[in-house]
């Protein structure tokens, strides 16, 4: 590859990494295993509170977890990210919390929310920039049992049990009609 | 319009599609409803839990609605937005909570957190992007009554008083030192 | 200097600015005095919720208030920022909310969160974009005694110190690596 013509700018290197950081919440939020795996380097590992390993054993982990709950929304915050100088890997720090909601909405282990930092190493590949290795560090916990409500729609429990998608989610619908 | 001269790059419409999110934000929790309404375009329509209908509609419907609260603060986070090929036209997602709090302060329905996306049908007008249709989906909901309290000044309870807005807010200040 | 051959274009200062309100947030969050004081010019003033008078003293300030709490998490969100005509200065809002846990876990003073909004106005010096006041408007209060919880580990109990930095953080690590 050429280093100065095919490649994009620094700034586009960093909407695109800040942009994986995305699809890997969104991913994660609709039980997409397959889109939370394509965020990761072909060898790349991750380091959870309760996990430490590859990434498809990390996808196996959370094909275990997630389902037992009802849903889950990760939302970021502060993105700080550093570009290598050859722009080949760089590293990234975003701040984020995630509220889980379950049934019985009293227990404690089902709604809970969480502050994290995801400290990512990225690297440049054919198919654009990849985690090489992540480390989720969790900053707090909050316990919101008897608190918190999911939605009560058949669409928010249907995506909740793995591979069962349920009603197109509207977001999807949009954009296959921008693009139809 | 000639679509390659006067046309601003895809960034730059990223990037006012986004500010325009913002405003929204902005506009709701100053009860700013002229504010709200021009987000819209003139054929406006929003799908609220517990709205449907046309933009007017929906601004009348907020300002019976949000001045029962002492306050709103509408706090976003992941966005991804994606243009249509021809950019006239562009859907996003907005990941975003919205802490509200009233008096009293044990009231359930005044003082809770709402975890919502955001997805928006935008449209390139004369005078800028504006949503065509949004669809605010609610994920969760956190009750925090006997928990949340809103700030004591006078200037916050004027605020909250729709079309009195009290004291100027400090960041109108500065911008019209800025800007004078 | 020359206005148009050396300085950034519009887009990288509206960066800059960002990423030093970033800036301040990582260093209160690690108790990084210096870091914080870097961020305000040198006559630098800041209007906290108790506290009013120049950045030095607002540090010597927080100094004595935050080692008192296990951990702090401030989460930035909506931000927007307007530069002035001759991008010398500018005006931003940044819209966030901050986590304090501390032991007891019972203690409302210690286990709490706050929304709020830095309502910045900055200046352009030799050394970059600096805060030259910043009023940071509380807009609500959460009591999350009882139900929040930090980190077990060592390191978060170690960073909690102030001068104390325990085990170097993972981001340090691994920025120390991509510039090796």
């Amino acid at each position: 590859m050429s280093q100065n013509e095919t490649r994009p700018d620094r700034s586009e290197d960093l909407h695109e990494i800040h942009a994986q950081v995305l699809a890997y919440c969104r991913a994660v939020d609709r039980r997409d295993w397959d889109g939370i795996r394509a965020v990761y380097t072909a060898d790349g590992v991750d380091h959870h509170t309760g996990f430490d390993g590859d990434a498809d054993a990390y996808v196996a982990w959370l094909k275990r977890l997630l389902p037992r709950m009802d849903g889950t929304m990760h939302m970021l915050a502060n993105h700080t990210c550093r570009l290598a100088a050859d722009r080949m890997s760089a590293v990234s720090e975003t701040y984020g919390q995630a509220v889980h909601w379950g049934t019985p909405g009293d227990s404690p282990q089902l709604n809970f929310t969480s502050g994290f930092r995801y400290v990512d190493h990225w690297l440049r590949t054919e198919d654009g920039w990849r985690i090489r290795e992540r480390f989720a560090v969790r900053e707090w916990h909050r316990d919101d049992s008897g608190r918190l409500h999911g939605p009560a729609s058949a669409k928010a429990k249907a995506r909740a049990e793995a591979g069962q998608p349920g009603e197109p989610d509207i977001f999807d619908v949009l954009l296959t009609r921008l693009e139809g």
